[in-house]
């Protein structure tokens, strides 16, 4: 194999306010440089879109430093090792890590997450279902909410990458689940795809109460994806006990400042309730654990996953906003040439 | 001793949208009935006045049952054993319990907290720094707040009944403690007798700017009693991985309609931070470990407190909106005839 010499990358241009659009990037191409020892050389096969990347790339502070404007746009990436000067790779692996969204990412060995093993499985899974949001759903749920049989765990985002692992984990751990999700598209894959014991439709008027319909015994854990009205109407139906797992404020647009909303002092102190903001990447060690199980259930049927692929680089520059439009109908992602 | 034949009480007359106000209680004069199998007569010598009682003569869902409206208040108190019907208490004993606002009681044995064995201590300290008070302060802060040496401990209402306790308790576990509280007089109290590394006035403009420089390094443990503009200030300086403990929300008039404030799910999930409601009742089973705690470092001189006591029943209609309006230095109680 001839080494490739012209990279193509995508460069965050400027920083936007809120959500991230195609405007906020362009695309350069650059040489592809030579390894130093202890290298490796990865061409990217898949990139991942997540929500996640408005924070990164938002000035603001966050959990991780803003990607610095032009430079390549952080992302988690799945791709073959073409090149290794690293005992623990060797060309033709299949490598997942923070490669960044480009064609080929030269980076030395310690930023490979992971050396992706369960190859009897699509590669793509590696990035959602069996990458950070398979972790996610398993950690925030199974370690922070602490789901017991027979309690009802609510899911905001449901059909979403993490929201509809949430719900299947939440069944198999003798669960009632009750997905929220907006359109009746969704609801509908909510109940038929990721067999939600309830679903509701957020953009339908009159939340409150029929999600006191889908819950009639109250709220025990409740998996935050999005923030906002959906939040506080979730959070009036807690349980004395509850836990709130927040992992995403999908809803919220900005938080400089931050928006006003119903205080929730009284609802966790009267219900002895708890909301825990949490981070997979804090849970690394629980990553094999996560992969086994989920990669099992796969196999045997009982995790069901959905990827909403798009084709080629240039598609990568305006997936963000795609996202935060709820477009997608499961993980999303960009294949480049040569995925399988 | 003649047995007494005329009870006095407090009655609670007219629900309070917010603040309870003396106007809705009145005072009869009742028989003191004839004991049952199984009860004891007490005569009451401290009644207890706490913030908790808004929420126990407001009709909204809380974490118990309103107080019925035409029955005496429902109040912990301290008094003396006159007659008994259980072989648990013989008359001289010293009892705590839920035993009302009023001069006697006739209760079952087991509406009896504890026998009271800190004889060498004030009576008043079993309804404050040795009763719920201090239970609350001692779980709040050591099984939800978990402070660890060298963490900056922030509490509100510091110079409070409760709040005085969580600071010198976390001063002891090592940590750099700050209180906020209203106002010259209890902001001294905080530096001088409750030992605070810094005090903050709420009540002077620009509390973001005092309490960075009081928190240098950030916050780790919020112990919240007030909610309201006073969090929202502390929840923007949270440290990764910090707790927010919501022990109670004084500085909020009424949550009917709950009030808006800034939302807190970014700085938590950001932060990785966690907010924890909690009752101290739920935590029955730590109170010989904290009463043998805290009781020890009253004798040694560790643990301060301060007391400001009412006398007479007539002085307890209008103590709880003492209570909100600040008036009170430490455990507000009312002081009956009799008492030591």
């Amino acid at each position: 194999m001839t080494r490739p010499s012209v990279n193509r990358q995508v460069i965050l241009s400027s920083r936007p306010a809120g959500i991230p659009e195609a405007r906020h990037f362009h695309i350069v191409e650059s040489p592809v440089p030579a390894l130093d020892a202890g290298g490796v050389l990865v061409r990217n096969l898949y990139l991942s879109v997540e929500p996640a990347m408005r924070g990164w790339v938002n000035a603001a502070a966050n959990y991780s430093e803003p990607v610095p404007l032009g430079t390549v746009m952080r992302s988690f990436a799945t791709g073959r090792v073409e090149e290794s000067r690293h005992a623990r790779f060797k060309p033709g692996d299949f490598v997942t890590g923070l490669f960044g969204w480009q064609e080929f990412a030269v980076v030395p060995a310690d930023s490979v997450l992971r050396t992706i093993t369960e190859l009897d499985l699509p590669l793509s899974t590696s990035l959602g279902v069996l990458g950070l949001n398979g972790l996610t759903a398993y950690v925030g749920l199974l370690e922070i909410g602490r789901p017991k049989p027979g309690e009802t765990v609510v899911v905001s985002t449901a059909a979403g990458a993490v929201g509809s692992v949430v719900g299947q984990i939440a069944k198999l751990s003798g669960c009632r689940t009750v997905g929220i999700a907006g359109g009746a598209e969704k609801v509908a894959m909510c109940l038929e795809e990721f067999r939600f014991d309830a679903a509701v439709d957020y953009k339908v008027d009159d939340l409150d109460h029929r999600l006191a319909a889908a819950c009639p015994a109250g709220v025990d854990v409740y998996f935050d994806n999005t923030a906002g009205a959906i939040s506080d109407a979730v959070v009036r139906r807690l349980n004395i006990g509850a836990r709130v797992v927040i992992c995403g404020t999908a809803s919220v647009a900005t938080w400089d400042p931050p928006p006003v909303g119903p205080r929730v002092e009284r609802a966790l102190l009267t219900k002895r309730a708890s909301m825990h903001g949490f981070l997979a990447l804090d849970y690394e060690h629980k990553r094999p654990e996560a992969l086994r199980f989920l990669s099992r259930c796969i196999r045997d049927g009982s995790l069901r996953y959905r990827e909403d692929i798009l084709d080629g680089l240039e598609a990568a520059p305006g997936a963000i906003a795609r996202l935060y439009r709820g477009e997608n109908t499961g993980k999303l992602l960009v294949r480049l040439p040569d995925a399988r």
